[in-house]
């Protein structure tokens, strides 16, 4: 029987209520003639409440202890629906990610998944049984111990699963009805894409879209396993995920642009006054570096002849916002830099789309719409297939409904779903 | 180093407070110069609240996922109390107990320690860490999977980790001060026992004492690990059960009657008219047994010579009642008993003393003092160190102080401490 990997994260597995939904749906796949493997998140804010436990106790809880803690949460919901698959006359058995032979670094609370040996699960799957799997966690490859993968994980779970067994395809289970061409809180008129590559969607979830783990489609598009990102409220068709041509070759008709994504989590560091010398931006983002905080987008400013001094830009997430000040506090006498200036008040846009590649119109279209509507830009960047740029935060609704519509983006009939009180 | 291991039960972990409260007594003993294992069960009412979650989504949930659905409460106790060791500048490692080597059968539930491997612990040890150990769970031997011993087999899980471990002493922190001549609820003139023999400790769990899980005794006494019984919310002695006298011989002034233990939790059912013929006992019996219920005490009746019926009484725990009746019912018409009779009022009375071997007097003071309260006694049964007899469960509060006073066990100063509100 052909295999379908299954993901449900914790909005679709609230309640008890929830888990019966969710393993109905599961039962249903199994009875349509293939064999199910599932990956399942913590139940609804069952890892804030776990964390919230942690910061009870410790103000900075060892990360090992932290994974052992966390896991406590998948482990949970994975045997709640194995038991609400049993009530449907099914068996089912669930397996943490060790027990699933799900192999990672030994990097606590941001493990990678090195190797996937799936020997326990495909016996359960000889023997009849549906599979749930804790998502998020693994064991690490030299010590054995019990790691986690970041939020998100579980995401990446369900793919590595997908592609170690060979699935079919690998079905994530979200709150909303797939990816659209904008946020619909945003953008009413953002419009639900039936299908996207895997290096649209990479671009887009790496510029914010919070619909899929950006971690995961690399995954999917390294290993070449279809994602279909769907609703588990509705039996709707959601958004395929895969860099071949649909069944009718509708990766031929692609737009242009896949669609617009927003983020408001990063903010501004700006190193101000640094003398325009041959390795001082080494000095900044080799500080920067060893705090261990991803950077973003980075503009120099052109040198001022006069003074011989520059400034430095550049993003990063808010929540390393405190320790990069530090980092490069730290270095301000030796690096000989005048000040830092921190602005957390920035939002950013990214327009994506493969088609822009072939169509040298595409960023002309953007800056018009941007300026019609009154943005002003603070900061560029680009990739093959796209576009962002730096905002005030208050102008990014306005901003991202600007380009949508001079995209032609906007549904003619105003479509687009999310699901009250749970879309995201 | 010295190993102590220490068991800390859920009331002992019911809130961060208590957690930072455990964590401190902990570290005290790792500075003192022992090394220290700990076992923990799950936080407070965390076990009956994963429980609510399974019958939320399945009436009959399968044992092996209701096992992996409560292994999570002590994964989260675990990993909280590592944290707060961390906290007090110390290093902690928590190990489920698949990690820490506890084998069992395959029963979940009510798995059975067979083995313990404790390579990780010793390891952990070794680098000098404080060690963590999820109490009440296992893995079975030859299928892998995740088990559980039952309710308050973390005692089991402290004790079996003591002597796979060697382990000077075993240390289980509860909620009381120790283990009390009875239950000071009852009797408050109850004194605390400074040390008691294992084969006595056996005898009072077995007949309804709450402070030792009865499993747990009969390991320590199996492999000769001693046992202290202390509480958490205070620093004072508690009571240490071992067959060993003490370091001033005290087991050599041990009294005749180590203490008087109660029951309410079993009912009786008596089987009515039995056909007085060889064979129809164990027809009853056999019936029982193969519904797996453990009958406790047995009675029949003087055969009415003109009738040639007989009737049957047994005690089983009120659990089993529903099974116990069904199982009868479906033998009535083979057996050809009239009927049968089920009573839930009905309350047990245990003496236990290993001095009554060699002093003759003490069964006659015993019931003296039962007829002078007027207590009837509807059944009796007795070991070398023990007599029991069943009462209506209204008179067992009066039966037991009576029998406490009779034997010279009330103090005289009325020392008896259980905590407010966290008496067991």
């Amino acid at each position: 029987m052909p295999i379908v990997v299954q993901k449900y994260g914790g909005s679709s597995l609230a309640d008890a209520e929830s888990i019966k939904r969710v393993a109905r749906r599961i039962a249903e796949t199994r009875k349509g003639g293939h064999e199910v493997v599932v990956a399942v998140s913590a139940m609804g804010d069952t890892t804030d409440e776990l964390l919230d436990l942690a910061q009870g106790v410790s103000p900075l809880p060892p990360p090992r202890e932290l994974d052992m803690l966390l896991t406590a949460g998948e482990r949970i919901s994975m045997a709640l629906v194995a038991m609400a698959i049993h009530d449907l006359g099914l068996t089912a058995r669930s397996f943490t990610g060790s027990q699933a032979g799900v192999i990672t670094d030994g990097v606590h609370g941001r493990a990678k998944i090195i190797d996937v040996t799936p020997g326990r699960i495909t016996g359960a799957l000889e023997d009849g049984h549906v599979v749930i799997v804790a998502g998020f966690q693994g064991v690490s490859q030299t010590t054995k111990e019990i790691t986690t993968l970041g939020r998100g994980g579980t995401d990446t779970t369900a793919v590595a699963l997908a592609a170690a067994l060979g699935a079919e395809v690998c079905e994530i289970y979200t709150d909303v009805d797939g990816v659209f061409t904008a946020d619909p809180r945003i953008v009413p008129a953002a419009r639900k894409l039936s299908r996207i590559s895997a290096e649209e969607m990479l671009e887009l979830a790496a510029s914010g879209s919070k619909v899929l783990h950006l971690r995961s489609v690399e995954y999917a598009r390294r290993y070449d396993i279809p994602i279909h990102v769907r609703s588990s409220f509705t039996p709707k068709e959601g958004t395929i995920v895969s860099d071949h041509p649909g069944p009718e070759g509708e990766a031929v008709e692609a737009p242009i642009i896949a669609g617009v994504a927003h983020d408001l989590s990063e903010a501004k560091i700006t190193v101000v006054g640094v003398p325009d010398q041959t390795g001082k931006a080494a000095q900044i983002f080799h500080a920067v570096a060893v705090a261990e905080i991803n950077i973003d987008m980075i503009v120099q400013n052109v040198s001022a002849t006069e003074t011989g001094l520059t400034d430095i830009s550049f993003t990063l997430p808010k929540t390393d916002g405190q320790r990069g000040m530090q980092a490069l506090q730290a270095i301000q006498a030796q690096v000989g830099f005048a000040g830092l200036q921190y602005d957390d008040q920035i939002g950013k846009l990214s327009l994506v789309g493969a088609g822009m590649r072939s169509n040298p119109g595409v960023s002309a279209t953007f800056f018009r719409a941007l300026a019609d509507a009154g943005v002003n830009i603070e900061m560029i960047s680009t990739s093959e297939i796209r576009i962002s740029v730096v905002t005030r935060s208050e102008l990014l609704d306005e901003a991202v409904r600007a380009v949508h519509t001079a995209f032609g983006l906007d549904s003619e009939d105003g479509e687009a779903v999310v699901h009250a009180g749970t879309g995201r």
